[in-house]
């Protein structure tokens, strides 16, 4: 079968939410498979990437990457194979990780790809999660930002999720007493039975408060903020002296125009001597290959687990990030476009 | 005359205060002068400062240092000399600069003396201002917490004050462009006039969002913030990538007690990479001789200007720190006592 005769099957961008996409945003529809151009590499995606900050890159706000057009394949990491090449340095059956969106096939460049995957130990699907994104935030997140020293408390917030499991086993690595908050008693037993956190709490269950004094006696060195506002405003009164607040998502935060409101955090800052800083991972690029190499050391070690939450074919794809921000996925969101 | 004939006036604190501290919270009493103990030095004070960060050391909430307890005199670092000294290491003439409070005179351990002068090309009273708290504030924030580099803008609200203008004028010396944000024509003029910033802002003019993007055109990379409030919510918007906010003070909240709230600031981190940190200039000590180096350096070559707002007698005092809520100094606020 030629590449052309192939049905392509994309998820394209309909309209541009206010918030959080859902549904009704995307449509699924179907194109002929391209063929590599001359430099070009033809992939068959296996599986897509599912992640909170696709938020952020189909808003139409300024924000750090130009936004997905309308009538545009959605942007996303996938993993898959290489089928058809027309560059030297691939050949078909080669693994790959790469920013080849939500469809069946993509025809890229080779700077699409993000990573060659030469470690089959490791299955595939791991390098869009704790290999990926997720596991590079983590790392970088909170190892630069950060800065756990040996005996302190790191807090997380969207603990069972893909980044959040992953900073509470590396912050469990670096000697620090790791507490992670979920929301509902399945997530937080996730937290203490699989990930090995100290102490988990849920959000849901009300008083919090009294939960984070029972859960971090000694106040927090450390809080990786996946979520923002009432868990944050909550911790940032818990701080201890020179904490640092590593900003990687707002997921409790529906939509930021207007900007709501909150809590001044100046003053937990000033006397705390505090820090609150903002990252973002693609800043890190040129360290991925570093990182990368501790985290599947992790991996292979069984040192840090991870947990998928597999969907499955393409038409799920466009309730997928509505459902992420719905908190029902348990571990890294996939979406399962090719089985071999 | 002995010291025991001596009458020694004192301004204690008579009830804590909601917010900011007006005279009302404190009295004008008169005492004995004290005799120095074993190991104790006797100090005329001939300057006391006065700083914004007094409401912290009269507030009872937990803070960065212990609440002056109600009848005790007012905390503060005062100028002056040693006119008995029961210390090997000091003797009467001595002119010293330490912790000895709102009084005439201090009979103090030698751990009160914060410094010793013995560099005279300089008048005693700048070492409470530009080579005391406020020159090493401006010091240790702007180049450890803010980290400036050349041909960056450093944008510092209540710039004509004592901490701002030196924070203009380190920010010149380090080759970035500075930009004030002051209260009233006087106080911009001053900004540019005295203490050479490339600009300066009138924030009760109105239109402050406008007059910012006009003084910084590429937005803003070093913030250091005196005020918080709405002055620093126009700021944050305005952000570069990779930018440092320094919390210094909040000049602009009258109290903290609930906390007041504002805009979120998350996205602004996030988006821009940014870091907002707290800083506290106790927590520098140890570094203290190295920053009065450099600062008496360039105060004497003139690359440092300061100015002083000097009230007369030690009745001015217990009005001194509401009037620099209200905006009426120019310059370093002090209290002279004492006239050689």
């Amino acid at each position: 079968m030629s590449a052309s005769s192939r049905i392509n099957r994309q998820v394209v961008l309909k309209a541009r939410p206010q918030g959080i996409p859902q549904a009704e945003h995307f449509e699924l529809i179907e194109t002929a498979a391209p063929e590599p151009a001359e430099g070009q590499i033809l992939v068959r995606n296996e599986f897509l990437s599912v992640e909170p900050a696709m938020r952020g890159w189909v808003n139409a706000a300024a924000n750090y990457s130009e936004p997905v057009p309308i009538g545009g394949v959605m942007r996303s990491l996938a993993a898959g194979q290489v089928i058809a090449s027309r560059h030297p340095d691939y050949r078909a059956g080669d693994a790959v990780c790469g920013w080849f969106g939500w469809q069946d096939y993509a025809a890229v460049p080779v700077s699409a790809v993000d990573t060659r995957i030469t470690d089959d130990r490791i299955r595939l699907s791991a390098w869009l999660g704790v290999l990926g994104l997720n596991g590079l935030t983590a790392y970088f997140g909170l190892l630069d930002v950060g800065q756990p020293k040996p005996g302190e408390t790191v807090l997380v917030s969207t603990a069972a999720g893909s980044v959040g499991s992953c900073v509470g086993q590396i912050a469990k690595l670096m000697g620090c007493r790791a507490v992670g908050i979920a929301g509902g008693p399945v997530k937080t037993a996730q937290c203490t039975d699989a990930f090995g956190f100290d102490a988990a709490i849920d959000y849901k269950a009300g008083n919090l408060e009294a939960a984070l004094d029972a859960a971090c006696p000694e106040g927090i060195d450390v809080y990786f903020d996946n979520t923002s506002g009432a868990i944050s405003d909550a911790v940032l009164s818990r701080l201890r002296v020179g904490a640092r607040v590593v900003i990687c998502g707002t997921a409790s935060i529906g939509n930021w125009d207007p900007f709501p409101q909150g809590p001044r955090v100046e003053r937990h800052l000033l006397v705390k001597r505090a820090r609150m800083q903002g990252f973002i991972v693609l800043d890190y690029q040129a360290r991925y290959p570093q990182a990368r190499a501790a985290l599947s050391h992790w991996v292979h070690e069984g040192w840090i687990r991870h947990q998928e939450d597999i969907l499955e074919g393409l038409e799920s794809a466009p309730d997928a990030i509505a459902g992420l921000y719905r908190g029902e996925n348990l571990g890294k969101r996939l979406i399962r476009v090719h089985q071999d």
